[in-house]
């Protein structure tokens, strides 16, 4: 069991993080994070640093960024998940975060796990595009290695031949994993599909799997988004998808307040 | 919806077909068939004609694999589906089965699927190794333009780079399905994983995922199966897989008996 | 080495099979044909039965595309390669055909390898879209085991998450498999990329690997092909591919002519 | 056309950079270099920080390795390229290096290019295990976006599901990056294939597909190397390769001397 904050993850509660992409305006996150706090939510997500396929798109707001979602963490008492990308990034976003996130794309830089393994803060780790599960635990591994247990893993969807969904999202590595290793196993069915009405579907089989939680991607406005919002869920279906989770996390045998 | 003799599938109730991989012989199909049966399935599979890797493997007992089936099947009443593998053996095949089973290596065996088109009944079309959705659906098409309108689509995990699986169920294209057509959808959680122990949570998280149904490996000593030992469960394991399944089919708004 | 008619393929001359996607019209073939013949090809392709992802298009000429093949390749001394769907078409097919072409898709349909190991005319087996180079090893031995041993293996590219080109052409396999196996290995460069300008660095890149020939595609007008346009080369586009192969053919320590 | 040192890449030449995966000694470093000179390769490479899939497996000698490297250089004349795993290590490395070698890992290691990107030196960027051509053009975009326009590209392979080479190598997209960019694009055999058996044969598939260079690994005692010993070619096997790439090369249109 891993700790963010006060929300221990890996236990009997189904662990939801919510929100938004980036954080793009303190008014965008705070609409963001009351939503997902009212549905049940339990810790906050949002991007100050995006790393981005092109140069020239948004990258993210930084330090701004940072202090917006600690100061609404607060407030709400949700706790904050943040995405870091450069070890020399780790001191600095540390007051401002309860867990580090690590991406898909830096799952095997290796410079970014040994210094986020020094810190001994929590950290979610996503895995790689095309990372075999071995490579996955051998990457939580360069995290252990070097003291920090804490360790969430994150199913976020595989790059296959097939398009029609984002990315295919391999529940039977889930399912797996929790054979594996004792470290929590959660899912992100938003990038995994990085289709809108295919996250609430793909949050229940992630239950049914065996998860130990969601990673959801929520925006006030997800048309307006600066980066995926084809696969962010508005407040009413967020809503809506803790609604509709609930028998299937009580089916098996977990709580979700 | 499709009916599968007397079953219907793509309705209110989840249908289980199970059974052994092959039809090895009159014993060991009766005892897989007995206890699949008192564990709730809906339909009866085995394999009469066995399409292998190898020219050198065991290719399956033929005619007498399909008397067997019929045999078993009408002392039960459980329905059977069989592989078929050749245009030619249709109509030969007709009388012992209720459904034709169209294999994932022949999904695009396209005089194959024109000649069950003309057979009218039921086919279980499963989706091909490295097919994409929009294939797998045009694959189906070859069989409604030819006249058969019971189709049920099959999802048994893809080709990926990922080994510790024997393939990556793809249940994002599951939830896809059931928004692009009307065909029902069941999933093979054995071939899937190609891993006894996975076989239970996915057929779960299949349920939860929109599933209308499952097709799972049964054999009463895996151990000694002569295809596909790794993935058979034994009776108990059925039973137990049944019993799990029962709330995540309530959770889903649906019934299993 | 196999030979197709007079054609010895696997020996020190490196041998290019090439034509229309498929058979669209007499005019159009004797077009190609001659074109191909004038460049210094040695077997004709062209396609009667096309296996078309959907059922509504293009299926081909049938056996009409089959008397204009035959009688073209008797005029112009050029063997046919054609593609055979169905087992019950290999009789009818063979006084026409010179050599029995398997697509990807067909890779595993074992009836059809039976069918054509019976018949003792060459087969050029295709690998499967998704086929290890285990399988396609294994699918030959389906057409050997039934007495024939004039099988040609043809690497045409296999599917990856790359969608720049249509395909990914393996030539890693190319020369693997001049490693495990005598049979003879040819290369699809049209397939392989769908691209037309990438059509010659392949093919010359299929010289350099090890492999004994090519299977390229040539229209006498693309832009107006029923099938496969962006990937045909035009007559023009044939000559100087011909022509800038030459020289790696003479640094393989191979002829051409 | 970006130099490395005095060796320019892009032009005429067809350039070879070879040496060992890692630096593991003094001697084995020096026997490695006046291998690949004796046999004329134009750059030496070789790993003082080594990115391992496990924390527990040998890591790279660090600077130690540099000082070995640079000393080596110098004596024979052979500009040096050396992997880097963290922006914090280019300031350090440049005394050491001609050029940089981002890895397949980092290859979206978005601070690690931007500060490559600042340097000015040289980088040889190796394409990600499933990144596609698009996202390794936006990567190099990185780098040329912060003012270093020195950027060379790397192909080095692709994860599929074909695990007969440990990847596969995509001469296509060798073609396809040709007509897309004027950057120079080069290739490495021994990760595509990880079998040393195919190296000479990808090599010259490489000269045949457009290629501008290699990047081949060379051991003086393959069989005792600490890392990727199965791929690694020994002094005799490379001078083998060399001699066998010169026809090849000028079958191109270039120079090898």
């Amino acid at each position: 069991m891993v700790s963010i904050a006060s929300v221990p993850v890996g236990g009997e509660r189904f662990v939801v993080i919510a929100g938004p992409c980036a954080v793009e305006s303190r008014g965008q996150l705070r609409a963001a994070a009351e939503a997902v706090f009212r549905s049940g939510a339990h810790c906050l997500r949002g991007g100050a640093y995006k790393p981005r396929t092109s140069p020239y798109s948004f990258q993210g707001h930084g330090e701004e960024a940072l202090r917006a979602l600690r100061e609404v963490s607060d407030e709400l008492g949700l706790p904050v998940v943040s995405e870091v990308l450069d070890p020399r990034q780790v001191e600095a976003m540390d007051p401002f975060v309860d867990a580090f996130q690590v991406g898909a794309r830096n799952m095997q830089n290796f410079s970014l796990l040994q210094a986020l393994g020094a810190s001994g803060k929590p950290v979610l780790l996503k895995r790689g595009l095309s990372a075999t599960i071995e490579e996955f635990l051998l990457a939580a591994e360069y995290i252990l290695a070097a003291g920090n247990e804490a360790v969430i893993l994150c199913e976020r969807g595989i790059r296959t031949f097939e398009k029609a969904t984002r990315n295919t999202l391999d529940l039977g590595a889930v399912a797996l994993l929790k054979r594996l290793t004792h470290l929590p196993v959660v899912v992100d069915p938003s990038h995994a599909t990085g289709i809108r009405e295919l996250v609430a579907p793909m949050a229940r089989a992630a239950v049914a799997a065996g998860a130990d939680g969601l990673l959801v991607e929520v925006h006030p406005r997800p048309e307006e988004a600066l980066s995926d919002g084809e696969q962010s869920l508005c407040p009413r279906e967020f809503a809506s998808l803790m609604e509709g989770l609930l028998p299937f996390v009580h089916a098996a045998g977990r709580v979700l307040a």
